[in-house]
């Protein structure tokens, strides 16, 4: 069983027909509930060591991640980020970068104005953080809006974190990778969700790639997506790689922090396509399959 | 560095001013921001197979567990609990039990009106499972509001947790223990908290220990507490051991899921001692140390 199909458990045992809860469980970027009229967007994650954090990371930027991967969540369904509470699983070898880790989540938090309000502290093998955000939004959009006749479109090149992990495993140093905050210090894309959110038909975030994203989009908006790739900027990554490698990076690598939204106007980022009525996600003509990966090379 | 130590450099970081967060980073059981106009209660708890979970625990248990020690956190602050958000790493051996897992946590959550609108699923080497629960609350009560002259109450007596995982590790089956459901499925006091906050001075949990729970309350209230050995009842424990263990059991260990509160009267449970002027938490006038545990013994 795969995280997919777990998750289709759980939205099954979980799902209700209560009014208050918006969006529920396994339906899309985040929850939302409505209390006493207001649309509160609630999101979790969780990132351990072994699986989501790059060799060689420092703990500031593993307190920037913790927080980041949340935030995006917000930033994908267009909610303004208000709250913040984790828990830690402390191995031993982190105990005395406790504080540096907390200063890195502090950082990114006063930048968006997020107040981190608790936590919860223990120990175990392997650091691990489990991060809850709570954000507000008037108008929020769904992974389900999109409309044929529709933009789509990008707030930013992907393919950076994946080249930068690629590089990094094949012995480069942290100082040399080509692009190392994309790597341990992404920045969400807060304002660009929020502002988006006021006109964008779908939007969700780049979680495990851009296929997998747009295959979201699709399925769930029952419509057709129509990239084009003379509309993708490769010029980041052709330095380092070959057209079709960075091809593949654009389309079916994750850890990028950008969001793609469908809209009559692309008021952030660029466009990269539209929205059809004919079923299925494409590249010029071609289907574009239902994968994407974020991890060490075999 | 210990646990507290470590949420004391948390706090200090993540310290704010800010008018909407009412009960902030490492204050309470939970933190309280306002929203609207409305007290939010929110609070995370993660558990961890190899320190949390039992022995011979099943897995609709595991779910049961891990929505009841944060609702349990909102129950200590007199909340309404309305929604659950976790995330669940699963290790080989429990992907199968995922499914049973979901439906212990469904169960409870039923029970007390909660929504589980979402979460996060990946894959580890040990089972833990993260969760963060949002509550309302008209009136909240903290551990800092208890005033001299007010009752101690208890909800419920303490120690059949402690004294089960004793049995158990002693080599007794799950069947033959004198409180599996103390151990298994414990019920957090949400009903109990909720009406109790209408009058309470201060409340809390018994996470660790009755003594713990004793201190902070003086501590953050600047009160002492006397508590009068001959009102704690003893004998759901003295069948299994002495009078002295019995007493150890219900003063410092954790794991029983009552609440401990000051008042003028005890509406819910029972009195065991009153808030004094005099600092320090004493029993028949000796000094009840700051100790708790809940763990297999050594």
């Amino acid at each position: 069983m795969n995280e997919f199909e777990l998750i289709r458990i759980a939205s099954r045992i979980f799902s209700t027909d209560r009014q208050d809860v918006i969006v529920g469980p396994g339906e899309d970027d985040c929850a939302v509930v409505e209390i006493n009229g207001k649309n509160i967007v609630l999101t979790a994650d969780v990132l351990h060591e072994k699986t989501d954090f790059p060799e060689g990371i420092k703990a500031e930027e593993i307190g920037h991640l913790s927080l980041a991967v949340n935030l995006s969540d917000l930033a994908a369904m267009g909610a303004k980020p208000l709250y913040f509470i984790h828990t830690v699983t402390l191995s031993r070898k982190w105990i005395n970068e406790f504080e540096d880790m907390m200063k890195g989540m502090k950082k990114l938090a006063e930048r968006y104005g997020v107040a981190v309000v608790g936590g919860d502290i223990d120990f175990g093998d392997e650091l691990s953080i489990a991060g809850f955000a709570v954000g507000v939004a008037d108008r929020f959009v769904t992974q389900s809006g999109a409309k044929p006749g529709e933009f789509v479109c990008l707030t930013g090149p992907l393919g950076k974190a994946q080249l930068s992990l690629e590089q990094l495993f094949s012995g480069m140093s942290r100082e040399k990778i080509a692009y190392p905050e994309s790597l341990f210090t992404p920045e969400p894309r807060v304002r660009e969700g929020m502002e988006v959110a006021k006109h964008a038909g779908a939007m969700t975030d780049i979680s495990d790639s851009l296929a997998i994203s747009l295959h979201l989009i699709a399925e769930k908006s029952r419509v057709g997506i129509e990239i084009r790739s003379d509309l993708l900027p490769l010029d980041h990554l052709t330095p380092y790689v070959g057209e079709e490698k960075a091809l593949e990076l654009f389309l079916y690598s994750g850890g990028d922090y950008e969001l793609v939204y469908t809209s009559n106007e692309c008021t952030h980022g660029f466009v990269i396509g539209r929205v059809v009525e004919e079923k299925g996600v494409r590249i010029d003509g071609e289907e574009i399959e239902f994968r994407g990966y974020m991890h060490k090379p075999d």
